[in-house]
């Protein structure tokens, strides 16, 4: 078995030799650009990783299709940068910026339809099993992006609502990489429906964390301006379980909060901090993300897994709860 | 083997059948919408009469991916609409303006996805071949797409490039949907590509012959207003024929006609057209679509198909080449 970090430099190798450039350049450079910047690639890691507990053959039947999780989830990136109107991503211009909104169309449509062609080189007869995960997983991102799109015109998202659209768009991705490095490895099928439920799992973990970088986080360690999310008033994790929580004077304070301008954006911010903090929010975010950490490796106990091989995932899930970017 | 009819019937049944209606309803009543406002369905009833050519059994492993067919190109139309910001689309609303831009960009995403979806219940020892086949033409789309707005600023545009530009936008989804149902089939490799390449003709020929019909059509019967390319200045093969033919005095109208103002539209319409019947470019694009159908004839011709399988395809040539709408 290969360690973590060596696993990601394969992965980080193979990303730099991807080859988009082909005519007409216009359609395929925004490609090798979005590619390009940047971003953990913790989906074709995670999918390295459970194939990697099975088999140590590492070619291009798994390397393909793990990219084929990246190239995809930068498409995701690309399309949603145009309908939130983003200037930046990962500190760069975003596709739609730099060139425009019919290009990132494009240029996102045809990334989907690499992310098959990439995918197309695992294994044939593991093709049925591997298409159908990755095709429903693409359905559910979109259903999650067009819940998130809903809830910012919702006056209130219950809890549930909103851990049902992290699922869908964030969640469902990483199980599905999960899932793939084990089906593509010929694990038992018990084992790569655990590695899938442990991938959700994380996925939740991880969107709650990314919620509450946004906030609490280390600007120059996250890599971008800390409270976005409160100027957007986007119905993060913090919002959902502040808005739930308050009552009262507390009710009132929160909503005047939401109401300030964004011209005053270091008081507002700093304001909303406070109040998480007061409203045990900011407390109960870390708990949660050690919940959903424990939640994802009880999926994965009793299930015959070796201490070798708990004991990667566990680390790959731990990297993903104490990051800070 | 089924009659057209009988298979235009069959397939008009299917996508009647269609069921996407699920959660959330703001992402996939669009797609409900645009499947159900009509069109030919010519790519799924190109790609039955293939397979039927060899099978009468028709269930659905070939169903589900003719469907894929209209399915992907639909996806195509939604987001070739928010580009061309085109407000109707055989005579409705398109979504994007129906909705919005961002519906349109979603609801066209989660459209690609599904038709990998239907695309995946053709038979397992058949889904590489036919993955292959599709994500192919799915990047050539994408590609033509480009090349045509990138001919919108282009000021020459030769008749080679207009070809390519048609070729990858068009004919790659027919030849696509014609070599994909005889592989389904089990057909032969020699005549699975034959019919690829007829299929890729016969998509020459049907996109000349709409642009011809988009200027010299019967507007009751071609669904939409005639000169809509002329008004949009768009580079059709009439527009390229007539830049290459026209010089001295012509090329002078030529250019005083596409500079006329909008406000003007029955004039400059009627203008071009006369330009067009006086550089010979109305008749040689009929000549041109019977060029492409013979050239189609001629792919499919010692390839060993019987009598009875050529005047099928003829049949479905001939009914593309001799349309009004």
């Amino acid at each position: 078995m290969y360690s973590l970090k060596e696993q990601e430099a394969i992965i980080a190798r193979a990303i730099c030799n991807l080859k988009f450039v082909k005519e007409p350049a216009g359609l395929y450079e925004p490609l090798e650009y979005m590619m390009s910047i940047g971003g953990k690639r913790l989906r074709p890691r995670l999918c390295l990783a459970t194939y990697n507990l099975y088999s140590d053959n590492i070619g291009d039947n798994i390397i393909s299709p793990a990219l084929a999780l990246e190239i995809f989830h930068n498409f995701t990136l690309l399309h949603d940068d145009i309908m939130d109107r983003a200037d930046t991503r990962r500190g760069q211009l975003t596709v739609c910026k730099k060139w425009n909104d019919n290009v990132a169309i494009l240029s996102g449509d045809v990334m989907c339809i690499l992310a098959y062609k990439y995918l197309a080189a695992c294994p044939a007869e593991k093709q049925p099993q591997v298409l159908e995960l990755f095709t429903r997983m693409g359905a559910e991102v979109c259903e999650g992006q067009q819940y998130d799109m809903e809830f910012e015109t919702q006056p209130i998202v219950t809890g549930d609502e909103y851990i049902n659209m992290i699922g869908l768009k964030t969640a469902a991705l990483l199980a599905c990489s999960a899932k793939m490095g084990a089906v593509i490895a010929g694990a038992p099928a018990d084992q790569a429906q655990a590695l899938y439920d442990f991938g959700w799992q994380i996925g939740l973990a991880f969107q709650v964390s990314d919620d509450y970088l946004d906030t609490f986080g280390d600007q120059h360690i996250f890599g971008k301006k800390i409270g976005g999310d409160i100027l957007a008033g986007k119905k993060t994790w913090l919002l959902v379980e502040a808005l739930k929580r308050a009552g009262g004077e507390s009710r009132q304070r929160l909503g005047a909060i939401m109401a300030m301008d964004n011209g005053r954006a270091g008081e507002k911010i700093a304001a909303m901090q406070q109040m998480y903090i007061e409203l045990g929010v900011k407390k109960d975010a870390v708990k949660t993300i050690e919940d959903y950490h424990e939640k994802a490796m009880s999926c994965i106990s009793g299930n015959g897994f070796t201490p070798e091989q708990l004991a990667i995932l566990r680390e790959f899930s731990e990297s993903l709860i104490h990051r800070e970017d």
